[in-house]
């Protein structure tokens, strides 16, 4: 995996040490698993065609700790027969449901790679709004989300983010944090969405929404932190001092019991 | 449970039927599970007290055949007293493990509700966003669907409203949608949330977005409709024909082979 489109293009045409310069043996697959604009894996798919290789896009849902644990979901574009090569090496990293193929565009999983960044972020930020709702209303942001990711939004991604954004954890390092998912990187997702929803004319405007909060996150100062710490400018809209937030070494902050979230995605 | 702040009041207050005039037993505690105002809550919550009653504000996640098999989750505000006196009655709905206790004030439930409802209808507009995006990429709507709330979303809101989004299966009475939460009642809630985070200072923008999103809904005549039908508003800014999906009867719709959602929300 490498971090954007750019460094892609790199890794696969340069031409002293791209793939495509080194690789010689006929048939090779190459299993692209970073999360791109979809029409950066059909350019990829072309030039490796033309090539004698192949390529399949199959950008990876999982924080390291998670492949670690085979926990992994793959979204794979790409032609069969370059996908059927590519099964043991996906399966060792997931078990066998853990691979889910949407065609032989190349660009396929990608789309559904930003779809799914998309709602995860989407899901930060309506955290983060009802929490200031309750929050300004004199109830505990953590035992509000504790009720509701405990019920009805009882999955991975609303127990992690959800405690995150209540707590206002948003540290790489810190037990609730882990290693965390960038918030450059989620407002690079985010724009590549969009850009990829100007282009087939799919209006989304919480996405839209999205990418001024990861804008106005960055101008802060806060493109390294989790991705969730776009909750931090919910809470600073509705007056709310989150400078302790913000300012504390992880290892003096207020915890959960629990610790940290072991399966982490994104 | 009443539809709205307007019943319930009356319901409380109607001099020849209310609960006020006709309750004669001192310490007499209602249970209103209704989605109100917690302004109302409050008011009725002091006028009971008056009136020598208790009140309890104990909004309830569910729907009818949940409440049957004991699936609900109640968000309870009340006076300890009044509560415990209350308690065997919700957890005959429930269990001991859906009743979430958030104060004293009678109201903290009802911002509890309002807040998960909101974070529902949230959850509908990024699926719908999602799949739009992912659609017209010329990827199968279903097909993303499923992997999302398979893996990164499972949980309850995204299995059963995401394959309605996916589906575009709107219809109360579908086997895919059931009873249906009627959208005017969706239409109610956000508007009650958005009426709550202007009193406490809250901003909530994609809680603004939804209710645009809701108004636009009811404005095509869909408020009798399920409240995931939002989601047809997105599919018609990106420009798709969804007249099947509005015309079709509910027993000629296509439908999942899993049939109905069992246990259902809001």
């Amino acid at each position: 995996m490498v971090p954007n489109d750019r460094v892609l293009k790199q890794v696969v045409c340069d031409e002293s040490t791209g793939v495509l310069s080194a690789a010689q043996a006929n048939s090779l697959v190459h299993v692209s698993c970073s999360t791109v604009h979809p029409d950066t894996s059909r350019e990829l798919a072309a030039l490796h065609e033309a090539n004698g290789l192949r390529f399949v896009g199959a950008p990876i849902f999982a924080r390291a700790d998670g492949v670690a644990r085979r926990l992994a979901s793959f979204c794979v574009g790409g032609k069969d027969g370059a996908v059927q090569s590519a099964l043991p090496v996906l399966e060792a990293n997931c078990g066998a449901g853990g691979v889910f193929r949407f065609g032989e565009d190349a660009g396929a999983g990608n789309v559904v790679k930003l779809a799914g960044n998309f709602m995860i972020a989407s899901a930060i930020e309506s955290c983060a709004e009802a929490l200031s709702l309750a929050e300004k209303s004199g109830l505990e942001r953590e035992a509000v989300m504790s009720m509701l990711h405990s019920t009805i939004f009882d999955c991975l991604i609303y127990r992690g983010y959800g405690d995150r954004v209540a707590q206002r954890c948003h540290h790489p390092g810190e037990p609730l944090v882990g290693p965390g998912f960038q918030l450059d990187l989620g407002l690079k997702d985010v724009t590549l969405a969009l850009d990829v929803a100007a282009k087939v004319q799919a209006p989304m405007p919480v996405a839209s929404l999205l990418r001024d909060r990861f804008l106005g996150a960055t101008a802060r100062g806060r493109g390294h932190m989790d991705w969730s710490a776009i909750g931090l400018s919910v809470s600073e809209d509705a007056g709310v001092d989150v400078s302790e937030s913000l300012a504390l070494p992880p290892k003096k902050r207020k915890l959960a019991a629990g610790g940290a979230e072991t399966r982490e995605v994104a």
